[in-house]
């Protein structure tokens, strides 16, 4: 972290360096006990672990423990029911660094601080580099933020507080302040004087940025690039002028794709004024992908943050309320059902085959809904190309109209008679077309909007679905003289 | 490539640096007129680009295109339609570079090499990095690839074909064979010198791998470590034992799991002996992942590939069988219903609601399901928490049951009558909990026979609830006695 013991940090280095090099070397040798060939912690090595934690034999618990990596000793603290864990957690104490921290799952790791004090709270977090630290300490309310802030040191709370000034999910939030910035004057034979001589830098960078007087980036310097070079090469000559710089209220969804678009593997994070302030690397953006990317799809499902470690409470709220709006949507469609009760009535045929033109409807708009979503999240569908992307949908869900018509008519036709086969087919092609053009509208109006297209659209495409899958099947039927 | 002319090789990069360090800073430059706040590139440029080819003025439209970033000239292909491509294609043939083509999207790009010769493929190839090489030649069909291959050098064919031993999505085809190696035995001052001497090595690289006399990889070393040692102490002092290997016949899912459970910024990746014969960099991974997690979001709503670039006759084939799908689950739905047309025929009510049953057993159905698929590609739901997860759910199901239950039941009870009221809240509640076991049941039983829990899941969960929807309704309207 910012403003860290010099003295700290180099002792940091020296034990990974250490441990790095010395007896343990679990992850290269096959750990047929721990994982299993997904890279799973195995079954029984957890029911081992809750084993020797329900006997009470520390011991045992804390050398089967042990050689994990501090990921998977997070993984193994998910895996273990919430009523083990304060037990696993105290049979484990010296194993709980910063590292399994910050791994841990959000939910699993606040139920595991609420047992913590502020001070406990702080020591860990003065253990993190600024990004992790940040993240940990934004997911406390306020007054335990407060108390937590409180215990920290001075430096480590103003670059904590600096951190939590920038909006949620910004590249502020998630850069780290640890970076190695040099002006563009000195030579490669400088720089390696520079690292070689100060041992508080992070050890954590993988590009040195050049910057003017003012601090502002004006270019970066691949590590490989300054290895292969001769010292007495000005830094100037070696560096790229050409960078991606991150403005450090930028959404972190934004971030990604520029690291995913242009193939970053680090990059400069600039304030306001285009003052350096911090970096992102790639690791981290990872995570970040991984969780825009999967995010749409429970947003899409209306399982909101759809995580298996939420609260019960919290997983409820988030998905009842789309429950509730589904209940909604499905009281339009039976408005539409009810209007042609009396045809129902004589004709049952009809209450049979309805929810197959609904449904058949649904799932075409969710499939056309699902493309348009991520075409959006890529930055694939914009202004120049919406109007040829709807006529292509339109064109797929003609092909598919058809096929699908010509299958539930003729089976229509020749179950109960060949009118109502000629109404269902002509009712299935109806909506699907208009399932596709639902299924790329709704999406792009709400992106229009500056709304997320994943978290609405379903609802509303499923609305057009079903009610216009109801009312052409049964309104055609009607018309058709069907029923009369 | 691996088996590149060592003079090229250093030309290419002394192009990098010179053109970085040239008077094109266009990136660093605010560029209002070419990219949005999301960083597309704007309707209005991408319009100019359109009139100028249009007038066939290929000046401009080469001064137009030139400034921007590879992945901005690729996105631009793809936002022009199909038809314009061509004529854009030639007026910027300079800047059409291996980073454009490997930018570009599949499908665009097999267009365009299918009015290119095996030779201009090939030349295209071969100035690309395996990886990216192996990804343009892997989508050609057998006839293309071979004809390409026939026209690479020996050595470009034989790291192709090498790669393409591998299996589809693995890390064999993932890796870059360029990489630096290094015996255990060298120092510091030795490493750099080596580096400095051998212009033909690639600059792509952020750790350098230290191996022994077999090159099996026993350990790696951070570049930012190397340069801040001094150039006496012993590679073997500074490098890190504890590395994660990828094997190279792993899928990419799987390799970019361990990429985010690692934080890796790369790794190497070794055949079945332990040899090590390439690497991958977390740039390449951030693809993968991106690919990957919104593949789930596609592939639950059968939507496919889902690519908005896909031909329109392989999109209908991808979605055409999932409504076939459905259409079968929505027959079995119509056979239950027609079971029950005697009751319908009696009291219409039942036709008018059962679809608002059904409708919001699929919508719970999907919930769960959308988060046991996450929680299953994330490595989050093993063995050792199934039950627990399940229980969750079930939990989680009756609070949304009881609460969608009551407030349909109520409205029911109000508008038609209190026994049809208590019937529907109670088909609820039970088609809600069915979907909240189904869900999770369906998925891990899925991914328990090796199957992609994503693909499948959705066409079963659904035929679940629809079928406990209008069963529970119908059935219990009939043993009630409400239609008798």
């Amino acid at each position: 972290m910012d403003g860290k013991d010099p003295t700290l940090l180099e002792k940091d280095r020296e034990e990974d360096i250490v441990s790095a090099a010395g007896p343990d070397t679990a992850e290269t040798e096959p750990e047929i006990e721990h994982l299993d060939e997904d890279d799973r912690l195995t079954h029984e090595f957890v029911e081992a672990v809750r084993d020797a934690v329900e006997e009470g034999d520390d011991g045992r618990v804390y050398d089967l423990v042990e050689p994990l990596h501090p990921a998977d000793i997070a993984d193994l603290f998910e895996l273990v029911p919430a009523e083990e864990r304060p037990d696993l957690g105290k049979a484990i104490a010296e194993l709980m660094t910063g590292e399994v921290i910050t791994e841990l799952n959000e939910h699993v790791r606040d139920e595991l601080f609420e047992a913590l004090s502020p001070d406990a709270v702080a020591q860990i977090a003065e253990q993190l580099e600024t990004d992790d630290a940040v993240a940990l300490i934004e997911d406390l309310d306020d007054e335990e933020q407060r108390a937590v802030l409180a215990e920290l040191g001075p430096e480590d709370r103003a670059a904590i507080e600096d951190a939590l000034s920038f909006p949620e999910e910004s590249a502020g939030r998630l850069m780290q302040r640890d970076l190695v910035a040099v002006p563009e004057h000195i030579t490669v034979g400088d720089l390696i004087d520079y690292l070689r001589d100060n041992g508080d830098l992070t050890t954590e960078f993988w590009e040195v940025f050049v910057v003017d007087p003012a601090h502002r980036p004006v270019g970066t310097c691949q590590l490989s690039w300054i290895l292969r070079t001769p010292r007495n090469i000005p830094i100037s000559d070696v560096m790229k002028r050409d960078q991606t710089l991150i403005p450090a209220t930028l959404d972190q969804e934004e971030v990604a794709l520029r690291f995913q678009k242009y193939a970053l593997i680090s990059a400069a994070v600039v304030d306001a004024s285009g003052r350096l302030i911090g970096q992102i690397t790639a690791d981290d953006i990872v995570h970040i992908i991984q969780e825009e990317a999967s995010e749409d799809a429970l947003l899409m499902s209306g399982a909101g943050e759809g995580d298996i470690n939420q609260p019960i409470r919290e997983s409820y709220h988030e998905r009842v309320r789309w429950l509730i709006a589904n209940l909604g949507t499905a009281l339009i469609a039976s408005l539409i059902i009810a209007a042609f009760g009396a045809a129902i009535e004589k004709l049952v045929a009809l209450a049979v085959l309805m929810p197959v033109v609904a449904s058949i409807g649904g799932n075409a708009g969710t499939q056309t809904m699902a493309v348009s979503v991520r075409a959006l999240a890529m930055n694939q569908l914009t202004q120049s190309n919406t109007v040829r992307v709807l006529w292509r949908e339109m064109r797929v869900a003609m092909l598919n109209g058809v096929t699908v018509a010509a299958l539930i008519g003729g089976a229509t036709a020749l179950i109960f008679q060949p009118m109502l086969g000629i109404v269902i087919a002509l009712a299935v092609v109806i909506n699907i077309i208009t399932a596709g053009l639902a299924g790329v509208a709704v999406p792009v109006l709400f992106d229009r909007l500056d709304q997320d297209p994943a978290v609405a659209s379903s609802v509303f495409v499923t609305m057009i679905t079903d009610s216009m899958g109801f009312f052409a099947f049964l309104g055609l039927a009607v018309a058709s003289g069907l029923v009369s």
